[in-house]
């Protein structure tokens, strides 16, 4: 009945803003972005926050990891009327995601928000496991090369990414409207035993370009083309003549980051 | 037909003796050991070894390690008549063996060998995960404990299993007979990140010994028993007041060592 009175329900709180840092194991997931009748870390991470709030909540993701990819640190956003605190949803949360999504942090953060757009830079591992005999306790987050890799000619053909650069080449379903500019900020190498680890940090990256960097890395230090043969390959924008995409196993978002990058001294 | 020359079939060679390190991920096994109806990577291996050289080879394994158990250096060795070189039966092995079963070395030793019986020493270890909220990408090699462990604490404990004692009270399955006494080397703990590392070396280990030695150090670190309620119960064989037999899923056989333990200063 209408009393002419303001009562809580005719203002609603204004809903909050959520922000998480996820981690996954993507082997049995398409990737991040939900799509019908697949298992998508986005769906499930909706779900749990449906049956926490009992609202349909648009969850956004920093990076749209493709299937098979893992993440130690995806941001994540999304808007909810719940008044659960935040440092209990990760607990909510964890408690209705399936073992192979955790939930590491959540804390309210400004309306504005908004994990995919605000992004400034992005950090990907990719570990490669270099040895003759295969490791089955590596075997789900790392791709396996036999023949030994020369990590100097990689490190020489990497630095060929470096800076601002259009990376047509590099990645799939490149579009004719959207631009194929990136900066890559690093792209180190560094062998620790027997494994071979990538880090790669930038504004932003093409479909499967990170894996294209790495599988034309992978041909380098097999000495099947050369750091001037990369920069020719970079500059001409001649996708056939990259390296493969290597497998997803290998490739982790590691971090995501909504300040400018700093060179660091 | 019969010539009364002495001929190759006469005389067959005499049988090789093949020493293996094998690397698993035990997830999916009922242990190391054969047992019917159940997948066991002894299974496996001796599977593998008849497909290569048509032979119901005996694959002896240095240590039985429990359901879930992982390896990264378990040894093993088999018999054959089979003239394969050492180094190419790896990659023969690795082709009939499952992802999650690796041939990391093989070796023509000498024919008494035993893989088990010569054994001088064993070091496992044991990962946990300690953090107040999971990591996906870490939960098939690490126990998850959520309260923050007294590591201190942990290794004044630890110091009572170092020595010749009897274990009688942190092993099951054990017998009248056969003696439960053993002796650690060495038992030490380390934080890596929200790690906790537990490596331990000894010459022998009861049936869980590892585990239950564990998941009292455990309840150490979380200051529900004492040091010296720790000695007490070793002392007194007391099964019941020990702590828990921890999930398989932490521990990992690392090495086995053919030649005494040696102090390093």
């Amino acid at each position: 009945m209408p009393t002419g009175k303001s009562t809580r329900a005719d203002h609603p709180a204004p809903l909050r803003n959520i922000r998480l840092v996820v981690e996954y194991d993507g082997t049995r997931y398409s990737g991040w972005q939900i799509q019908k009748g697949r298992p998508t870390v986005q769906a499930e991470i909706r779900r749990a926050v449906r049956r926490i709030t009992g609202e349909r909540a648009t969850v956004i993701g920093a990076s749209r990891t493709d299937a098979g990819v893992h993440a130690t640190g995806q941001v994540a956003n999304f808007r909810t009327s719940s008044r659960i605190p935040a440092e209990r949803l990760v607990h909510a949360l964890n408690f209705y995601l399936p073992q192979d999504i955790g939930v590491r942090q959540a804390r309210d953060v400004s309306p504005t928000f908004h994990a995919q757009f605000d992004a400034r830079w992005k950090s990907y591992r990719y570990l490669l496991h270099n040895s003759p005999t295969r490791r089955p306790l590596i075997r789900a987050s790392a791709l396996h090369v036999r023949p030994r890799l020369d990590l100097a000619a990689m490190r020489q053909a990497a630095r060929v990414f470096v800076g601002r650069r259009d990376f047509r080449a590099f990645g799939s379903e490149v579009g004719r409207k959207k631009t194929t500019v990136r900066t890559i900020y690093r792209l180190d190498l560094r062998r620790v035993g027997e494994c071979v680890i990538f880090e790669i940090s930038g504004d932003g990256f093409l479909y499967t370009m990170v894996r294209s960097i790495v599988g034309t890395l992978i041909r380098a230090g097999q000495r099947r083309i050369t750091p001037a043969e990369v920069r020719r390959i970079l500059e001409q924008g001649d996708r056939s003549a990259a390296g493969p995409v290597v497998g997803p196993e290998g490739l982790c978002l590691v971090r995501v980051c909504y300040t400018p990058w700093k060179t660091r001294s």
